[in-house]
């Protein structure tokens, strides 16, 4: 659901492994039942020659799994999109970036239904069914509002032996928060710096000195609400994003592209859970105000 | 010294009251020599049709009192330009921006030569030559580090009778401060949030609340260093700036000219000067770090 770089790229890997998958896509449906899919990563390259995709939900019909990889400005259309896919016992899981896309799965379709997954990982869309990985990362995986389950460690099972790195945890919202430390800052400062890419900004000691800041709201307003965090967690992400070089964040992509920007899931619901529990966010809160600003339409 | 729009149009306040003034001015020189000043403002016009200006200070020779109206990222220049003017008795008055101006001629030139003064205005040069006042203001006037002194009132004297509402202060220090409340949020968000007017700015309820949060964050600093500030202030200069409609601060106008932007004066020495005094500055410090980034050349 929602075949950009990211659903293409573990699509495939799943089709790849064996599994019984289905594409619902758009605007790249004609090229992709016409070529399939390429993807490219670092030390090797595979193609899929013959897919499965649809252009609408009911051509599907219902599936043990929903994997839901759409932008997160999509979700006002899980209702039309979803519900053709489910049956009593289709479970869903989400791997939208940002925060509410759970709890919004879990009001319309029912809590019990929904997973989430964390991805950790570097992929862009070349051109309709073209998928470069720069690197592909990990995945971590938990249950909405539950510990692990059988159910969840069948999915992990199944990503991990179409080759992705693949971890469960006990607490999905925790590791929601966990990968906002890092796109919280380099996603943001990478739109309101001025378009540059995550070497550009650790370039600059203000800069770095922000993503620093931005980290630390982000890892206080997490233990605020339960969820701490590792001491050395903000040395330990510059150090990981140092070696990435020219890295434009999927923000940025997003943003140069002319696309809606995932504003209110990684900057506007974290800064009002982070105000609600009492966290001091004062950087938080003025990349938030810029970011809509800049990503406001027609302005 | 420096004749853009506000050397300019105090310039021409003072010969019109029949001050013997000579500009230093470079580019427009020429055009000013063969057709003088004109001044507008919201209720009159008026032209200095003859006026002495000189492209160098040899030319000038010793003055009983040097205005200095250049911008600060020219400060460099200060021995060159100003040298020339001065015997022993001659007063040296910045109408610069920010903080540093003052600290920086005492150095060079002896604490005991200089004042300063803040302009409240709103001015723009439209063409050589041709100044546009949208608000005369009024201007504030200090002894660096001393007292008002006799000298002072002298020259708030000469303002007053050129038709510039003019007021002195005990504290010039606290004067700039208080400056930098509004200069601070609304010349650096103009810049950061897509080059917008203060009306744009105050528009949007999250931009006029980080507006508020850089007022606070600039008068707990100018509190620490001994500066208080009325408690009413940020609602006062709101109120202040709701009905100066799309006005473009003159930060905007001089990033949107691809000049340089006073970012240290403005910013970064109160940052640096409210991190000494151990304020909590997170918005202006990453205010700073955007617009050292927006606005660096080759970049």
């Amino acid at each position: 659901m929602g075949s950009g770089a990211l659903g293409c790229y573990y699509g495939a890997r799943l089709v790849r492994a064996g599994a019984n998958v289905v594409f619902l896509m758009r605007s790249d449906l004609p090229a992709v039942r016409e070529r399939g899919l390429r993807v490219r990563l670092p030390e090797e390259e595979f193609a899929i020659e013959r897919l499965q995709a649809e252009a609408t939900p009911e051509a599907i019909g219902p599936c043990d799994l929903v994997i839901v990889a759409l932008k997160t400005t999509a979700n006002g259309e899980f209702t039309r999109l979803i519900r053709p896919l489910l049956d009593e016992r289709t479970a869903i899981l989400t791997l939208q970036n940002g925060l509410g896309s759970d709890e919004e799965l879990a009001r319309v379709f029912g809590a019990e239904r929904v997973m989430g997954g964390l991805c950790f990982i570097c992929v862009n869309r070349t051109a309709p069914g073209e998928i470069v990985c720069l690197q592909p990362g990990s995945l971590a995986l938990g249950e909405f509002g539950r510990p692990v389950s059988e159910r969840l460690r069948t999915v992990a099972e199944l990503f991990t032996r179409s080759g992705v790195k693949c971890q469960t945890g006990d607490n999905l919202a925790a590791l929601r928060w966990r990968k906002l430390v890092w796109n919280v800052p380099f996603n943001g400062l990478a739109i309101v710096a001025g378009r540059i890419t995550t070497d550009e900004i650790l370039a600059r000691p203000e800069l770095e000195c922000e993503v620093r800041g931005l980290m630390a709201e982000v890892i206080g307003s997490a233990a605020r609400l339960g969820y701490a965090m590792p001491d050395d967690l903000i040395d330990q992400q510059i150090a990981l994003t140092r070696p990435m070089g020219p890295y434009r964040p999927s923000s940025l992509i997003d943003f140069q592209a002319g696309r809606e920007v995932e504003v209110e899931e990684i900057w506007g619901e974290p800064l009002r859970r982070a105000r609600a529990a009492g966290a001091e966010v004062p950087k938080l809160g003025m990349l938030y105000a810029l970011l809509k600003r800049l990503t406001s339409r027609g302005q």
